[in-house]
């Protein structure tokens, strides 16, 4: 299993990892089979959407956060009840394919971390399967 | 193919299937590899959640009800369109890693079926890729 | 990989795949596994959900719709900022077991590729491990 580590800054943000998981790909050497992405964590969430532009992130996060908004009738006491729901909604696992050693990715495409209750260290796991 | 039977008592309801998950992997004998759970529902999901205060489980059941209520103007007649909506927004399939022969989770991290038009009999279908 | 090309004729729209998945499966001849599917687009999701009356399909768009407006105060200028939002909420990426060389659906279940931006061509890619 892989690790990729980060810091985040703010309570929620989303963070591009793209570049860091094509490295795993080329590092482990797996030429052709599927790239497993896991986020061990229960308020961030990890997404594909499109990597070019930034007003995308800044969408998703404003939509969601109107959705399920940080302060509402919950019962978990922690503050962060929005960020659980959050993270369910989006997923926490999710799979690329892999070809002559790279990440198949649509012409728009970017993997994102979610945060959902930080500023936090956070981990992304990944496991390839030839 | 693996499979995980279980009864579900209301009509929207969380059910923790953690340890159920890690007894089939342990039977199965896949030191490392992946392990997919598949829920053959359509108004029923799988996620991964916080698995220390149950009220997590309530707010997110809570919150589904409040943006996708059980009654509004949905044109599938059976009752049930919600629970339709739910399983595609929460998803019905997911990995988690496998290392020793365990499942690589987080450590708040556990695993949920959501009921989402019980009380039924269920199924959570299990695989695993080593 | 196997890609499935389709064409979507409005903006929002849910388009069964479920036979043309399986005849990938057929001609791969993979017996027993698991079939990945994956959309490259950012606009766009893939789910399993009821096959069987049409209106859930409706219902399902029609909330979505609702919930996350095509107009709205986003950022994102081309018009589409909801079509990337459901995207990650529904998911681009999901997998269905493989025996016997047949897809492992519940009995109302099929694979719906979700148009969030059409009319457009698009591609679902399809990767089977064994």
């Amino acid at each position: 299993m892989e690790i990729i580590e980060l810091k985040t800054t703010r309570r929620v943000e989303l963070i591009e990892l793209t570049n860091r998981v094509q490295q795993i790909v080329q590092r482990v050497k797996v030429k052709n089979g599927v790239c497993f992405l896991f986020v061990p964590h229960t308020t961030a969430g990890i997404i594909i959407n499109e990597n070019a532009d930034p007003s995308v992130k800044h969408d998703i996060s404003d939509t969601l956060n109107k959705l399920i908004p940080h302060s509402a009738d919950y019962a978990h006491g922690e503050g962060n009840a929005d960020s659980h729901i959050k993270s369910s909604i989006l997923g926490n696992c999710l799979h690329i394919f892999i070809e002559e050693n790279r990440l198949c990715l649509g012409k728009w495409q970017g993997v994102f971390f979610v945060e959902g209750d930080g500023p936090r260290k956070r981990q992304v796991w990944i496991k390839i399967l030839g």
